[in-house]
């Protein structure tokens, strides 16, 4: 079975328990329409590279570890779209969860999918025979990863602060998630966390940072969803506070160093391949250009 | 330790650690402006009861699943309480968390609340030795009887829709919470979690009964919080439904029931008296009085 496969598997699982005989037929659609079709599945995918370049020894605890961590960023996004926040329509192309089901079954749908990810982490477990041990470790980082005081909610609430220092903000809002995908996988394999943690938080930091670049430089099309939300909205952008050069290489930057930070292994040279590709993913075609004339300059 | 010092104790330890140095200032505020200072803290109340009548054996996991239910109980009223939903200015007799930190902090508190409670799980199982192996059981109860399809999130989602059998919503909305709460207490102990569960169903869906007849019936005052919001807002009602009168036997009928779920045992007295006790501090006094003199009627 292909990655992506173990992924889908697992959120179908979990969005399919959702959707019981007797459930709230609103809730249970805006749960689906929040999961499926979804985006890049970037995170899960991270975590199940990494559970894999660990030995990948306990493959339905990475599962559950990977689709709980891709419910989270579901439900992030489902809470980010409402009008209180991003007030945004679209999402993925497609009417944002608030647009479509509206903002009350917008919310309970984040709500929902919260308790989901942790829900899908126990039946993991349970499933997973003396793996299960690892329960309380990978709870405890997904917890920390998401939650106060250090984790992508606790990002997005830098948003309503009157100053915040822009990498803590990014760490915290994109980072942490990327962080508990390479944790999480370790983890979840029986290795050891803390040495795939800065791997992640870099490429997490850049991913951030590209997201700032697009919302200035994309085309809406090609993106999926609006542009220019962070300046209509106040918030801090990498692109604001060091122009474009300065963010396009800082992108760069934060690439290598997560390319420098995965562990020597057998599946090292296959994770820095990852990490380019996805890196070249992120820009709009121009700027990938842009990026690569850069680093060549810098290089001579 | 009284039981009130060990869920306190518990709360504080998840609340406390929101509040790391480096969170951001007003998601830590509004997170401990949620939680304290608390109502009656009914549900941990019972959990630890629960978790007594069954001997009691690892109170540091009794203790993280009183305190996680009345988490995700605070969440819940945080996200209850939002424009969209209630838009309920106070709570307890203080300004609502929306009306005191604004609608975006209140979304992400009540986020945040939510993994409190499956972290503060995931540490007590860490801190009660062999009896981590409960975790698994402990973290499908708490996630079916919050989340979706059948927990306080789906009951809450049922005001969205336009029609809804009015004892699956009671059921949903309120009483799931007490069904975990009997049914965490039991497991946590040891004990066997089915025969706990329509105690705490039973309970908890007279509990809602009778928060309908004090929106229709209290004095504002009395109750720190406005009153005839389910009539302005559209949403069910006993009252409504019944009549003063078929909601105050319906009540009584629904405590009764409790009672004689409640499983022979040495504590069963005890767990009596406390839902007894419980039963009258929920209506105000004159209904009190009213509920005696039907119960001695039909008892005639």
């Amino acid at each position: 079975m292909s990655i992506q496969q173990r992924i889908d598997r697992a959120l179908e699982t979990a969005v399919g328990a959702c959707e019981a005989r007797g459930a709230a037929p609103r809730l249970a659609a805006a749960i689906r329409h929040a999961v499926f079709p979804g985006g890049a599945r970037v995170r899960p995918q991270l975590c199940l590279a990494v559970a894999a370049a660990c030995g990948d020894e306990a493959p339905p605890l990475a599962d559950g570890a990977a689709a709980a961590i891709e419910l989270m960023h579901c439900a992030s996004l489902v809470h980010d779209d409402l009008p209180c926040f991003d007030d945004a329509a679209q999402r993925r192309g497609l009417p944002s969860v608030h647009a479509k089901f509206g903002e009350r079954i917008a919310v309970l749908a984040g709500d929902a999918l919260i308790v989901a990810a942790f829900d899908l982490l126990g039946h993991a477990a349970e499933a997973s025979g003396a793996s299960a041990r690892r329960l309380p470790a990978l709870m405890r980082v997904l917890a920390a990863r998401v939650g106060a005081p250090f984790g992508i909610v606790a990002g997005q609430a830098w948003e309503c602060e009157d100053w915040v220092a822009l990498p803590d903000y990014q760490r915290a809002k994109t980072g942490s998630l990327f962080a508990a995908a390479t944790e999480m996988g370790a983890l979840a394999a029986g290795g050891q966390p803390q040495h795939w943690r800065e791997f992640g938080e870099h490429l997490g930091e850049a991913y951030q940072v590209a997201d700032d670049i697009r919302d200035v430089a994309a085309d809406e099309q090609w993106l999926g969803k609006p542009v220019g939300r962070d300046h209509k909205l106040g918030r801090p952008n990498a692109v604001a506070a060091m122009g474009m050069a300065g963010a396009l290489t800082h992108f760069d930057t934060l690439v290598q160093r997560s390319a420098a930070a995965v562990p020597a292994g057998p599946g090292s040279t296959g994770l820095r391949q990852l990490l380019r590709a996805e890196a070249e993913r992120l820009l709009p075609p121009a700027l990938v250009v842009r990026c690569a004339a850069t680093r060549e300059r810098s290089a001579a």
